[in-house]
């Protein structure tokens, strides 16, 4: 039986949310599946099915797990006489935050050659850091809500109005985020931020904006997009309650929206996901304000997939469609000719 | 004695251009030097400093040379019972094009924990990408060209006066770049282009006008730039002459231009370095016209690492200042206190 790979863990502040949410895949996925644990150290293990609980983890008894080695074509285990391949068709990256979507995993499985669902290196880079988010969708013909970006040795001089919230400008999920009112908040939410990133993005927070999600993906045989969901939101989502929501596999919120809204959303989220991020199930989150759509973010790897949003998520997930890879051969042409010449 | 290693090779249509700007660096740089080279396998070579000549590499020589493993801390070498590790201190990324300034060899490095001069991920993803690099420079408040993308799927329609100069989206040195005056030539221009990549960058091309090269690295004492150089140009460097271009180590063309243009560079070079560029010897090509200044490209990993532009390039290569890496600490506090709360 063909089968996936998923790999998860990872250097990032979501590592265990990253286990959550194969935790949660686990159960979702019909396909035959096998599990590749990446672990503080970059190390990488072959996780038994069975051994697949939160706690075989924090409690480091993965360790006693098959060590892997990642090299051209897969990862490897050792055998008595050669190392053998780990056999799988396609790996799902499920890594969530820093290397696991800033384009280091891509970057990995693209030099090693392995077919993978996932963000590709642009993509990445493009979705983790928020300020080129908002350049990247801005060249799209996207609207944005206006945003300042603020380093660590600059002045903290706020060019927006209160309210504001104030992210650090590569983290994902909701870690290091705060929203300020005054002066003494800005303050302290700055102090707060810096703690994840030197560079901070700040943009004005409007109090009951509308919120909705739609995640999608380009297959063989075009564009699938999810039902869009309007999240519940308790003010801001602090950390513990996004991490519960890694684990989701069930119960999204369906937004009551109209026809022209949801192809709108569908219209934009193609002119973000064309060309730049093939290969990578995708879910953009989008504010509503005076009737006008605008992009918040794109996570090219969300919480377990975002399989709570597809009414047939193993339809999704099979048929991805893989970007190609350009060949580049390298054929010494350029240095033969000079040698050549030399000889005349 | 400390050293470097050196890395070239690679896969990329500059690969060859790799080969002869690592043999100009071999006689530059004075401290201790190992050489290793990635093949268009991506498989990974110790090359003895006696066989660094070109010819070595296209009569495939090099496979008789030891073969490496990319493992966390380093490349490893077999040996009888324990894999042992190469020995240098830094490595300088000397892969021109494609994988070398794309992001994914900053990946591989940062990844596998080897300390390297060079583009980090998001450096080498705006440079690489010339659109990209102009949304970059304009948000930095640095000039810009105007500018049109075109994708393969678009219609070949132009919005810009002729003459143009087409440009492959995502390469370096001049492949794939072309001047078209008319429409045919415009027709002809796209498809060269297309042979490289599925987008073109599209520019208006002012004839004589006035190119600038700068380099420069931040070191622990602050900047170090080189000399401004002019290039001298015979209309466009096709790729013979461009390969050439990366053996140089002296003959560089030094500007005549008054202290205000060469400190206005400067102080545009900082704004495109501060905060993305920290580690690596950057080229920065300038254009002036009407005594304005605009940006052309961002070169981080320049032919031969642009040594003929510093009068003491050694000084610069032994004090590049590496950025410092954010360490991230993994704890299993969530999952810990999860698995706490359900014992309750």
């Amino acid at each position: 039986m063909s089968q996936f790979a998923i790999l998860f863990g990872g250097v990032s502040y979501e590592h265990e949310i990253s286990i959550v949410s194969t935790i949660t895949l686990k159960n979702v996925i019909k396909k035959g599946k096998i599990f590749i644990f990446c672990d503080a150290k970059r190390e990488f293990y072959l996780i038994d099915e069975k051994d697949m609980k939160a706690s075989f983890f924090s409690k480091c008894e993965y360790k006693k797990s098959e060590k892997l080695t990642l090299k051209q074509g897969g990862f490897y285990k050792k055998a008595l006489l050669k190392e053998k391949r780990v056999e799988f068709d396609t790996l799902i990256n499920l890594i969530h935050g820093k290397e696991g979507e800033d384009g280091t995993v891509s970057s990995l499985l693209d030099f090693f050659g392995i077919d993978y669902v996932g963000p590709r290196l642009e993509g990445s880079v493009i979705s983790y850091n928020k300020e080129f988010t908002k350049l990247y969708a801005k060249s799209r013909g996207v609207n944005i809500l206006k945003y300042q970006v603020l380093r660590k040795s600059d002045t903290r001089e706020l060019a927006l109005n209160y309210p504001v919230i104030i992210k650090p400008l590569r983290l994902g999920s909701s870690i290091g985020l705060s929203v300020a009112k005054d002066d003494k908040e800005f303050d302290y939410a700055l102090d707060v931020a810096y703690e994840f990133d030197d560079t901070v993005i700040i943009e004005p927070f409007f109090e009951g904006i509308k919120e909705y999600n739609l995640a999608g993906v380009k297959t063989k045989e075009g564009y699938i997009f999810s039902f869009v969901e309007e999240p519940l939101k308790e003010s801001i989502l602090d950390f513990d309650k996004k991490y519960l929501d890694f684990s989701r596999s069930e119960g999204a919120n369906r937004a009551e929206i109209d026809k022209s809204l949801q192809k709108d959303m569908q219209k934009t989220f193609i002119s973000l996901y064309e060309d730049m991020f093939e290969g990578a199930i995708v879910r953009c989150d989008f504010f509503v304000k005076e009737e006008r759509l605008y992009i918040n973010e794109i996570n090219p790897v969300p919480g377990s997939l975002a399989n709570y949003l597809f009414d047939d998520f193993n339809a999704v997930v099979e048929n991805v469609l893989l970007p190609k890879k350009r060949n580049i051969s390298i054929d010494y042409k350029y240095i033969n000719s000079i040698n050549a010449a030399k000889c005349k």
